[in-house]
């Protein structure tokens, strides 16, 4: 078999003997990583290998700065321990749980891509301030892209915060991909019951050997809301302008990826943030689920993956059903258009679905605002059907919290009931939040 | 066969002896619809028959104010003219055409609910400073909630546009649902050819019965764009604020409804409005197409409706893709995530989508920004299956576009340098339109 590798980086798979397939310990005197080492299609390079991690993820790692060594199959955990801890016992106890994504990773200068390549302890090395501001544990959950995150990786998201918090944490900075970081904090504000500390999403728009990058002071303000803000909510923390002045705390149910490159590129929607943070001082916003000292906790984290969402536009054909339909999904967001109307065409669909038992709710593509099927007669019989309302949610919020009742019950009443329940800040009535509403449109 | 139908309005449907599939004028000194008499499935109604007009729409009229009257097959031009003509010939020409939506509705007060059934004449007679504005000529070219329109219903539209300008309007209004104005507003910036006029798409938030209506304020401002702004390019015409101050039109390829109920609910996207209109002035506010006197005009009308949207969101199954190989569409149009991103647990799929034949392009679900597919590993390996990415397009205009272009060629370069090209406003390059954006994120 072709391994693909070629010139400087073939010469030192042959002098070492390692073949595609073998289990590998790469390391310096910073970083090791161990996984299989995969065949190389970048037909240009001659100085990268190809390493799948235990977790699944494929790094290219540059050989002129690391050493390779052939390993027995499944030694790896005591190569690159989980945990690293130092402890300043006088200050509050924060663990920062890293899961990849831009605030952990480095340009690669030769290809210009951004690799995911630093682990916790690497951030926490950066930025040694963090040290003043807490005592700081730090766990490599995973290193992923965050549009490769899925259900299953939430769920060990919040195993860990549970661990975490029984093992004296005070505070959980999550570091992420900004790609889903808005979907997995509405996970975890489902999944994390009676959380008593703060959970704050953290991740980068700009890798953190950027001179532009906003790696350090999202970390820093991670860290300090971790251990000081009084609210016990999960939510994410990123630049509130893009000047480095300020950064916003926003509600995790609320959030949404609002820009492609800004780094105040994370909005709240239909809500005010939680908090600002400015000059290393946290200002609470509004009305917060309070810090406690109890250790009811408990991961309720079991997403049901057979849920998708479905984007209205003109001509939507009904095709796009038929594989829901027939493979028995479990549940249908609906990405309608206005106050949540979608093409008659797909009613029937809808039916179907409806009829053979699936959840079907809608939110709107309009983002801001409140879905109000009322109003008209498309949305009157989207109701008739059995159409749920997602109210005020941000549609990706609808999908996760569907995700989670459906992993919760199959109960249909109670399915209906917990969806529309307000569980973690989704849902607002119209007197909670005026700011982007007006009058009503009844 | 039971007709639904009961109570007082079953015994007017008898007594003018009319079955369900008669063909029937309904009117009255005001409105007049002919269409096939279709059964009821609301029970609890004992007022309103459904009309099924030529157009295919449903409507509920309430028999009280009708008179009805079975038709022969056919007979119905004559009953219901296409056009209404006021003239004062020192004023410019305007034509508006009405396509249905809120602006040309009434609330049913009976059910809450809001019904098509206000005739571009109607909007006439309700504004009648429109005569001092304009010589206003009405077409009443089809009544559809939007969420209904169709890509054949935008090739109906092009071709009116044209129509009118060739019989001397200087300016077209179209009122239109607002839940769709955005993809009709793209698709005819696509589609008119060489348009001399500017084309003003223009809705109501608020039905025009209601204290709060936006409709009257929208529709004199969208007449007077027609009438005299100095642009010739298609846009949509909305309040900038929720106060009664003053109305924007934004380009038709970068405008977006993004609140489900606010006046202002309309924003450009990754661009300038076009203009500020207030106090009976028009501000143009930056660079736009001009007016002109020429005769170019062409409608290339041809939509391609074998193209899909599919957005991106964690756990998204691969099935998804299924039909749409199967069937053998011809476009998609990835909503991915941050910088145009996809699970690559998909990326086996898209690579089949594009080995078949088919068309993929990519935009970016945070909806500012600009997609850049060459910053991360996931966004390299999209580029290299093929996918096309849509720069600062809106997704929607994206759709859009992708239709439009495959109705005009099957040619896989053409196809790739149609799209990539900016025909319409939708792509800009980043020194153009700063106030958004600030230093790119690669």
């Amino acid at each position: 078999m072709d391994s693909g590798y070629k010139g400087k980086v073939l010469d030192v798979i042959k002098a070492q003997n390692l073949q595609v397939g073998d289990r590998i310990l790469a390391k310096n005197e910073k970083v090791s990583f161990t996984g299989i080492l995969m065949p190389r299609s970048e037909l240009d390079d001659e100085m990268h290998i190809i390493l799948k991690l235990d977790d699944g993820y494929n790094l290219g790692l540059a050989i002129d700065s690391l050493s390779l060594q052939k390993l027995p199959q499944e030694e790896i955990k005591a190569e690159q321990p989980a945990f690293e801890e130092r402890s300043d016992p006088s200050l509050p106890k924060v663990s920062i749980i890293s899961t990849g994504g831009t605030i952990a990773s480095k340009v690669d200068y030769k290809t210009g891509a951004v690799s995911p390549a630093l682990t916790a302890m690497d951030l926490y090395q950066l930025v040694p301030e963090l040290g003043k501001i807490a005592s700081i544990r730090t766990e490599i959950l995973f290193s992923l892209l965050s549009e490769n995150i899925e259900p299953k990786n939430w769920a060990s998201m919040a195993r860990a915060v549970v661990g975490h918090v029984r093992d004296g944490a005070q505070g959980i900075v999550i570091t992420h991909g900004t790609d889903t970081m808005g979907y997995t904090a509405a996970a975890l504000s489902f999944a994390l019951k009676g959380l008593p500390v703060p959970v704050v999403l953290v991740g980068s728009q700009r890798s953190s050997d950027r001179p532009s990058s906003d790696a350090y002071l999202n970390l820093k303000g991670a860290v300090l809301t971790a251990a000081s803000a009084p609210f016990a909510e999960v939510c994410v923390l990123m630049h509130c302008s893009s000047s480095d002045g300020c950064l916003v705390a926003h509600r995790g149910t609320r959030v949404r990826k609002l820009h492609t490159s800004r780094r105040d590129a994370f909005e709240s929607v239909n809500a005010q943030p939680l908090a600002k943070v400015e000059g290393g001082k946290i200002e609470v916003l509004g009305e917060y689920r309070k810090r406690s000292m109890g250790s009811s906790l408990e991961a309720k984290a079991t997403f049901d993956e057979d849920v998708v969402l479905i984007k209205s536009f003109p001509g939507v054909p009904t095709d796009l059903f038929d594989p829901i339909i027939h493979r028995d999904f479990h549940g249908i967001v609906l990405e309608g258009t206005g106050l949540g109307h979608f093409p008659s065409s797909s009613f029937g669909q809808i039916k179907r679905a409806i009829d053979g038992g699936m959840t079907v709710v809608m939110a709107s593509q309009c983002i801001w605002g409140r879905v109000n099927m009322n109003v008209y007669s498309t949305g009157r019989e989207l109701l008739k059907l059995g159409v749920i309302p997602a109210s005020d949610m941000l549609p990706e919020t609808a999908l996760v919290k569907l995700m989670w009742v459906l992993g919760q019950t199959n109960d249909p009443a109670k399915i209906r009931s917990m969806f529309l329940e307000n569980m973690a800040g989704e849902i607002s009535t119209r007197s909670e939040y005026i700011e982007k509403e007006e009058e009503s449109s009844e």
